[in-house]
């Protein structure tokens, strides 16, 4: 990304990215007021103030449904063009709420806010923020409100950037604008070690660092979209996530260098994530000849992630592969493999449970010791996978929640951590 | 508006443009489905096809009144932003709906289709339509499904069309791309010599002339948008007007040189139509001095139409205005008025009745003979005014139905047409 930080103009006053989410937006003239009063508050501060919204409700999950019932397999291009409808009113009403409480505010487009994106319709990546109009917007002391989720692709297309994608656009433009940090408002605390629906222990935290928060989403955790906290620990902007609904102070996620040096001594395991929406998919030996190349150039054309890849099989049966998907990339995924005309088990629905934490790896016995807790309480794990910063399994969706409380108390999340460094990272609910 | 005629490739088969408007899209699958498979079996016949479409049923006035919880007076340049989203569901809707139905579809916004406008928010003029990209569209054999009412303004933003602007876009669609028929799916059977609800012996005409027409348009007629009577008729476009709902031929508005030699000897009335959302402003005499030009200047500055116009008072009294306005104007008059300093008085709600027909003034005794009708039924008229084609008066809101029904007699217009050419124009359910 183009980082056009050196030509922000300089301002008595820092600028300020608030991000509201659906929820936080809500479908009642009152939410939307009481939006506009917080991002007023802002700008009575003598802050350049950038809104970033998204769609109100649940919009979203009634456009697809009307799209739905019209097709079974909706066009990834008209799905975008279709959603982003959803954010363009939402920003149109913060606009109109916004003057009406004295603010001068203008909504703009994911397009005309210099959002550009590239990648495939419903999954775009954000390859560059063209802020002239922007600034220019900012320079009158106006707020500026910007639709999330949406940017515009190389034909001048709308290109969206997945559920919780508006995470990503307000850092995206946080970093463009300068500002060192991105407040994401929400209708959750903050960030929580767990998820608190699950583990009624579960502790919410000041501070996170943004590697732990970034394997977190990866993993599961649905209050930041993942690319935002990458993206955020690249621009080297902070993530201030609180609620829209409260004066609570809610979780920063810092980036790793400010506290490095506190998480050496951290417990391993600072936080537990989980996803219920997994597959899980086994190519059986010997059916897939050598083509693993060609198998995962094939899922990453077709945009699909993939997560605990592990080869299976010798060299007498035969190698396939085992690894994880989304769900909803299942249909895409059987058929990648009929084009490649080799078999497998999928096994859906199947639940993914993470075990993240700075320097996992250094700590070898944490996997030993997870794997020891789960047998004793009669659980099996499969595809464990460990990286340097998480250790993760799948296992019937239906024992998730037994094996996240148990996990919680085997490695001491339940209490305190010792140093501000330890900040633990969760599962939190959806956004 | 430029008209890329000339450079429309060769094709085997002509190109149809259809517009649907908001209560044939429907808000059900079946309506979107029946749409899409109305607009299949034209594509199936080879023609190359643009659909313009309109937000589905009452989309628009639920967003105006989202806008309007949030302020009294939204933003017109925020209310265009918000609206034009209407319009962008149902054609992605309907492009995701014909690809179901095994035809090839994309949807455009009115800036995707490249129809730009001047003017201002929420009263838009298309200048231009540069159709490269439609053409290319069309050239691949894909259906174009283009939002209606909306254009792209000089800086980039969304301009609408005013309500109703879906026709004039569809219209100016068909003359960009050579069309010689313009499609209209409505939820009427055509275009009737009175409004049916009220004169129970309103007729269905089978073709009207374009002046006719457009002046029908202008006073009150709702079944066609006024500036794309206007429009089609300078770019040399029929339109057609027809139901959505059944098979019926509807009615073809023809340039008037088409049947003009018919019109000759044709019964002085062709059509009545009244406009019951009107107020009558009467300045009063002596406070304007003699600024009516200013007066005129700054109604026109402020976008306001206005219409049976006629000067009062006299030397020595001084003179004043009386004219008729949209009650939804009325907040700008007053805010003119209040510049100028003039005191005046405003009749609300009040309709306006005009008898429209092609050579009124050669044929005199129209306006007398309408006086005396409503003056044996005890009603008076107000605000009189004749032109070549029409001649208008107002009166008391609550008088309008008995007035159409008696003038409808009155004139003859409950009788067959004697030839074609008679063609009569009526005003029609809202679209």
């Amino acid at each position: 990304m183009k980082s056009p930080v050196a030509s922000v103009p300089a301002t008595a006053q820092t600028i300020r990215v608030l991000k509201f989410g659906g929820t936080s937006m809500g479908t009642t003239p009152e939410r939307m007021r009481a939006v506009a009063e917080r991002v007023a508050a802002v700008h009575r501060e003598g802050h350049p103030v950038v809104v970033v919204v998204s769609a109100r409700g649940a919009t979203t999950d009634e456009l697809v449904a009307d799209a739905q019932s019209a097709s079974a397999a909706p066009a990834a291009r008209e799905m975008d063009q279709l959603l982003s409808t959803g954010e363009i009113v939402s920003a149109a009403l913060l606009a109109i709420a916004l003057k009406e409480a004295g603010v001068p505010a203008v909504s703009l487009t994911g397009a005309q806010a210099g959002i550009v994106a590239s990648g495939q319709h419903g999954d775009g990546r954000i390859s560059e923020v063209e802020g002239s109009r922007l600034r220019e917007v900012l320079r009158g002391g106006t707020v500026a409100v910007v639709t999330g989720f949406q940017a515009v692709g190389a034909t001048g297309d709308v290109v969206t950037l997945g559920r919780g994608g508006s995470d990503t656009s307000a850092v995206a433009l946080a970093a463009a604008l300068g500002a060192e940090v991105c407040e994401i408002y929400t209708d959750v605390d903050g960030i929580y070690n767990a998820d608190p629906r699950i583990a009624a222990d579960a502790r919410l935290l000041d501070r996170v660092g943004s590697t732990v928060m970034a394997e977190m989403a990866y993993s599961g955790a649905r209050v930041l979209h993942p690319r935002s906290v990458e993206l955020a620990a690249r621009a080297g902007v902070s993530i201030h996530v609180r609620s829209a609904f409260s004066e609570e102070p809610g979780t920063t996620v810092v980036s790793d260098e400010t506290g490095e040096e506190m998480l050496e001594d951290a417990q391993p395991v600072t936080g537990i994530a989980h996803d219920t929406d997994v597959a899980r998919v086994v190519i059986r030996p010997g059916t897939l000849a050598h083509r693993g190349t060609e198998l995962f150039a094939a899922l990453a054309e077709a945009s699909v992630s993939v997560d605990l890849v592990s080869r299976v099989g010798d060299r007498d049966i035969g190698y396939g592969w085992d690894f994880t998907v989304a769900r909803s990339h299942l249909d895409a995924v059987r058929e990648v493999l009929a084009g490649l005309g080799c078999e497998a088990d999928v096994h859906e629905p199947v639940a993914k449970i993470s075990l993240v934490g700075a320097g996992l790896l250094s700590k070898p016995e944490t996997t030993g010791r997870m794997l020891a807790a789960l047998g004793r309480a009669g659980i099996e794990a499969y595809s464990v996978s460990t990286s340097q910063v998480r250790t993760s399994f799948t296992l019937p969706k239906a024992h998730c929640g037994r094996a996240v409380g148990l996990l919680h108390r085997e490695f001491r999340l339940d209490r305190p951590a010792e140093t501000p460094g330890q900040a633990l990272a969760g599962h939190a609910v959806a956004v």
